[in-house]
């Protein structure tokens, strides 16, 4: 299988040096040879070919060759996730860069037992996700921040669907479908859930959306990942293929 | 929060004793109290309310009082799943059955690398999962085989959507509309994904349905996770709200 990697470079034919990290990277850990192709993405240029001219560890550079897809719109799709413990919120990261979303920005709860978040841990898993499944882009991760104050200077032109965990909350394809086309945001909260009064700020909010995910009480990451799944299936990118 | 256990045992008021792994799981892990309320359910009675009478190694008493809930249908969804490495399956066995997943059938493709399956660990997993997400049953983990000879016997009453990472499917949501409400069953390959035969076995098949999940490759759990949601949520039982 062809290496795929995301740069912060810009992309054009001719010879590109990789940073220190990623050499490293690429020649100790993938232990890519000299000759082999590789495929590169910056979330600007689209996706290029090249194969591996320099493969060492204090530089490997690549001889960039040709674009094989035009850069193009993904999912304008953001997940506010209450910091949960690492295992499950890297587990998040992952699957939220697979599913597609475009920004992951840890929030913190009444409930939130976390406090701190490796933000460069969860942006490496979410570059290594989407290079793996094919993205043109990397998810940004944001600066976590109280729920009250991502919300104070929240963009009412971006709904925001909260998973309310206790059962307030219509279904989420239901509610979906009363959306309009465009920008989306999805809220998850901590393992304890959303204390009442965030669900009662939440309520006032014009552009905030209780939704329920079934009888089942999921856990925190599998509400995030599962809700992102159904986004996309009914008013996201899953009538698409992937490249043949 | 209250304990929730499930039992092979029936549930009826009066002194139930718990079996040895279950006591000690309860006396020593979940380090239990005499008095303290505990949740029953063993997928026929429904779930039942009682408290810790005696709780020691030897065996915990439970004081069993009176139905919470009475036995109710779930979903008849059944996911079949190549079998993948011990984290990634383990977690797949997790979240299928807090998606509502009835039965979990590993089957061996030919691109699955691994030899064997633990199915005891699976159903432990899945148990604990149950448990945990308020369902009243637990799913069932089947003896793992050959997809073929998993495919020999089919009752064609349950369609069989089959995850192909090829492209060469409908989009999962259209493919659900077409389908009748009733038994169904999700397929999904080991990290390779299937091979051509496979896919032309499949393709043979009246009731197997070959569907997309986008334009991103997904890994093999992330798929198995995703599908699952969206059949919930679109078909399943995701418009009915969590006990209050």
């Amino acid at each position: 299988m062809t290496l795929r990697l995301h740069t912060t470079l810009d992309l054009a034919p001719g010879p590109l040096t990789l940073g220190k990290d990623q050499s490293h990277y690429v020649a100790n850990v993938m232990r890519a040879k000299p000759g082999e192709d590789v495929l590169l993405f910056n979330g600007r240029d689209g996706e290029w070919r090249g194969w591996f001219d320099t493969v060492a560890k204090s530089g490997v550079v690549v001889a960039v060759e040709e674009q094989t897809r035009p850069q193009a719109p993904e999912s304008d799709l953001w997940l506010l996730a209450a910091p949960i413990k690492k295992d499950n919120v890297d587990l998040v990261a992952e699957k939220a860069a697979e599913l597609g979303a475009s920004v992951l920005w840890p929030v913190f709860t009444r409930r939130t037992v976390m406090s701190r978040v490796n933000t460069e841990r969860l942006a490496a898993h979410m570059i290594e996700a989407a290079e793996q499944c094919e993205r043109l882009t990397v998810p940004e991760v944001r600066e976590p921040l109280a729920l009250d104050k991502a919300l104070a200077g929240w963009d009412a032109a971006r709904p925001l669907i909260f998973l309310d965990e206790s059962g307030g909350g219509a279904p989420l394809v239901q509610v979906l479908a009363e959306l309009p086309a465009g920008p989306l945001a999805v809220l998850v909260g901590p393992e304890g859930g959303f204390a009442p009064e965030e669900r009662e700020l939440l309520a006032r909010l014009p552009f905030a959306r209780p939704v329920g995910l079934g009888p089942r009480i999921l856990r925190a990451e599998t509400a995030a990942i599962a809700a992102l799944a159904v986004v996309q299936a009914v008013r996201g990118d899953w009538n698409r293929a992937p490249r043949q």
